[in-house]
């Protein structure tokens, strides 16, 4: 086993990346100092407002140990209204109030002539590495983060990543894609892509499984019990509408369940699914989409693809982060370094 | 107070029932003798097949002490494919039995090279006029019931509503509807109906509140812990989404508030919506419809037609159901009966 | 009508608010300077660390137009772990640090070898009076509203509720409290008291309902799209897991609609219970609370408390707010004022 | 690979089954002649009547394209009041016209003057191997197969298994139980079960997957869209409230996703979870049990226990399960005469 591994049966996009949607960027900014190794991930769904151009999503709370926030009115309206930010728990205030000050900043009328804006951000709890508590995210690192936002971007330990851990090693920024043709009857093929991008910071060392096969650490961590999370961001360019999402974004639970998880108590496990299909502007009513979703019997392709790819984007996280050390000298090492013997 | 009443400011619909939105049809069979009061109520969404016409539609259970059957198939792909049935509690199984059958009976094809089919059957307990362990209907009543579907029906102690008790005094079936316009900035004036079909069986006499006076009758029955149910249908020809339609249905909840209920622990309080704008085909999935959904922000004046519908068919049940007498003689007054001196 | 109103027929508390419910305590913090008009209150369910004695909790999300923060985990787990404080919607971010921050100072483990905290922060907006967008609430204000928790609290334009309106006119903090005996066959009576403690931002001048009653204001304040929002809490003694306490947090709903509401589009209206009669401790397992649940059965008493209390809290937000004054010379008339020719 | 599987690192009982929790029994009858391959499997969670000893219990619908009833007062109440039957998808109605007639026989009072009955039965669609359109299961056959519950009982195509097909091979019942220690700070260590029974109809013969290792069957049956289905029954005697309980169900979805189900569209996935530490008294209200529950942050190893052995009761029903031929000659061969030459 001395290659990076593919998930599943479907090919990967160009990059492998969430990216390969098109108009999906991210951006990171990373904070690395000592006991202070935290950051901010962005994710961008499209190059405009979103707050005026709101994007299709929804989301699925496999196990809600977690402070993440902005979900509530998702689910009761079907759209994402910010960019979506990623960050440690304690830094969720900060970096809502950031996405706050940016949308007003953008749009003046919003709180006043114009609804309130409702702010999403994602956490996992990076407080093994990072000394959490010194609340090092302020607003600015978020709008570093937005303005760093491209569809190249790094993986692992960067970002939101840059603190987390997952099975006792380095975890971080994954991501990954897949490519879905559908085939009706009366129309030719239909060619989508699901990417996602995850946050990782879960599990137990020796729940670590990859393709199916369970690793045996050489050395393994001090048993600690979980208060890990993970965040699995799926994108896709097939139109669906809030409830087809909602059904996509249920279908990541089977990918994490693959590399062993079984949604741990204390792990905050969540998944949203956008499309980039189209948009629901904030105005003009007029110009509510006209829009044909995807035949809910050829749902099980998309399915395929948010589970393979989101295995794949935890597989690219532990992949690609690099050794961390953080506070009070606690390590986390990556996993081809532990298992250096094994990949080769 | 001598006429009857009209619940809030829209107008209502030429019939002022659940049929001013066009294509539903509603029949009933009726078996009524000695301890047998009981019934079927079938709804027609349209008067094509809905298994290949299938109706989109949602509902919210907002106390789920019930028994009825076909809702989570609704909640996940968003859509209706059989009529709507509503009998008594202990023949829910005869009804959806019968739904299977008359599906096979158009679609030899179910259960073979076609899925299955969702039998959609309600129900609420008429078990204090009816002897509910009679078991007496048979699959044919649901065949009666739906051949009977038109335009054109009785409210009131006809179909399933024959046995049902509503605070302390007869209860069963009961319709309205109202009329909305919404006014968009880039579009004409929009024209809908909303209509409302109930199956009245929940309330203690104290709580009865007719816009919004508590009525003290003359005679309170006899103390009896709630053991009733209602549920509440909401149609409309406005095209709404899933998502959209099940927002729609939760505020049936607030027209059953202003008649005095709790949402008592032991009552089956369920509302559906759903709407006749567009249908999703079984096959074709060139079909899929292209469908301009309202916009969120015109939702509102839909939302007080549920309400206010929602209330009015409450209304409608009391006021139409006549005086019956049941098993071990035991009887439910009509409302007008028992407010005589009141209503004149 | 020139007296103050009694809804229901269950008997009121001694003081008719939340803090009838022993161990209760509100304080708040007001900010009242020209265009800002706002602030924080906070309700304490005991003296004691909640994070340390987690208090049984649920949330029903009746419309999720809204950005309050601290639900996800309590549906996961049924407990809150902090304080449950409420303020402007764009100052959650400020708030809910503010909640990190001290439960950090009282245990320094938090986030370190204890798990992390999840704050809970309702919200509302203010907008129409206050300037929002001025971000006036910091962390030190959570902490004032926070020390200045006592039985004996401000009803009206205090804490969160200075810049809030209701039925286009002031609206606020308001609260009451029923009292409830259950009668079982083999326990005496159980006596429980049911608070309510509502932050009132909701609903359109003409829908203004008092005891069944429409009232029509002698001046309609101009048409504007309802933005608003409510949060309601529900607060007993009565021993009641999470499960039943999220059914009693949903009969808030029916107190809300006979005041008016449709449960608006626009309006994030919410709902929380939580039982005082036990708490679940962070760390030792072996206190896990043996405690009695009030029997499914006895739960209608409860029910109709929690839906009386929440509309006579809302009533009694409207009666004790004076008009106020704030930005751009915006005004929202207290109740009184604005009927002082019904109500002498 | 010649032997049958172990799955994770938790021993297994003495059974591995279902029955390992004490109480727990199991029946089956089996129709199989031509074209009827059908039958009714049967669970009772103790040996007393349901109805006067409800059983706490939650489900999770994972995937909600299915036609099981009795989920939603489940739900509300948090607890089951009949056995737990399975069967195929149009016997439904016969089975739970059974279960009604089995607790009035019981207790005549059910619908008069007690409340009425909630019948659970679950189903998956056998219609490739049985003439699903005959309806061939009476309610005779639920009270044979309630007759027949006990500790042993097959596995593989019997009962309600017996026309099931799993990745294009033969399935049906599968059952597997998992013992689990919690050791506390305060208590002695605590001995668990956790047993899981399920009714396996679901997955494409690519994905089937066993300890992580993808399968590659010799034959390949026809392509045919999944129209599937599975139910897991989860069974514990630690004390779980239905929240917890509910917690626990969502569990069996790892398992299922290790087995290389990505929950498809067309299939419904539901699991349900019950405790048999205590029971519900339907009358007496003194009886409210007083148990202590386990302590949230021990849930872990019941949550690997309860992954586990879902996986494991899948394993088990393709282990067991025989080839059968039904209508039109179609077969379903065995998992191990499949794969003779790589299990040997």
């Amino acid at each position: 086993m001395n290659t990076y591994w593919h998930v599943g049966q479907l090919p990967k996009g160009p990059r492998d990346t969430i990216a390969d949607v098109p108009g999906v960027q991210v951006g990171h900014c990373t904070l690395s100092a000592g006991a202070i190794q935290t950051g901010v991930t962005v994710l961008r769904a499209h190059g405009a407002s979103h707050y005026l151009n709101k994007v299709p999503a929804a989301a699925t709370v496999i196990n809600g140990f977690g402070k993440s926030v902005g979900l509530m009115q998702i689910e009761e309206l079907g759209v994402l209204e910010t960019p979506i930010a990623l960050t440690n728990t304690f830094s969720v205030s900060a970096v809502a109030h950031a996405q706050i000050r940016q949308a007003i900043g953008a749009h003046p009328e919003i709180g006043r002539s114009w609804p309130t804006v409702n702010p999403l951000v994602f956490e996992c709890n990076d407080g093994y590495l990072n000394d959490i508590q010194a609340f090092a995210v302020t607003p600015e690192h978020f709008d570093q983060a937005h303005a760093a936002a491209a569809e190249q971007f790094l993986l692992g330990a960067h970002g939101a990543g840059r603190g987390m851990s997952c099975f006792g090693l380095k975890g971080g920024i994954g991501s990954a894609s897949r490519l879905v043709t559908i085939r009706t009857e009366h129309s030719g093929p239909q060619h989508y892509t699901v990417g996602a991008l995850v946050l990782s910071n879960f599990g137990k060392s020796h729940q670590l499984t990859i393709l199916g096969e369970r690793m045996s650490p050489r050395e393994t961590p001090a048993t600690e019990p979980e208060k890990g999370s993970i965040i699995m961001i799926l994108a896709t360019n097939a139109p669906l509408d809030a409830r087809q999402l909602h059904r996509l974004s249920l279908r990541a639970a089977a990918g994490l369940a693959r590399m062993g998880s079984n949604f741990g108590h204390g792990s905050g496990d969540i998944s949203l699914a956008f499309s980039t299909a189209y948009t629901r502007n904030q105005h003009d009513d007029a110009q509510t989409p006209v829009v044909t979703m995807v035949a809910e019997q050829s749902l099980d392709a998309l399915f395929e693809a948010a589970a393979d790819a989101t295995e794949q984007g935890i597989l690219s996280s532990l992949w690609h982060a690099e050794t961390v050390t953080g506070r009070d000298g606690h390590v986390r090492r990556s996993l081809r370094e532990t298992f250096s013997d094994t990949f080769r």
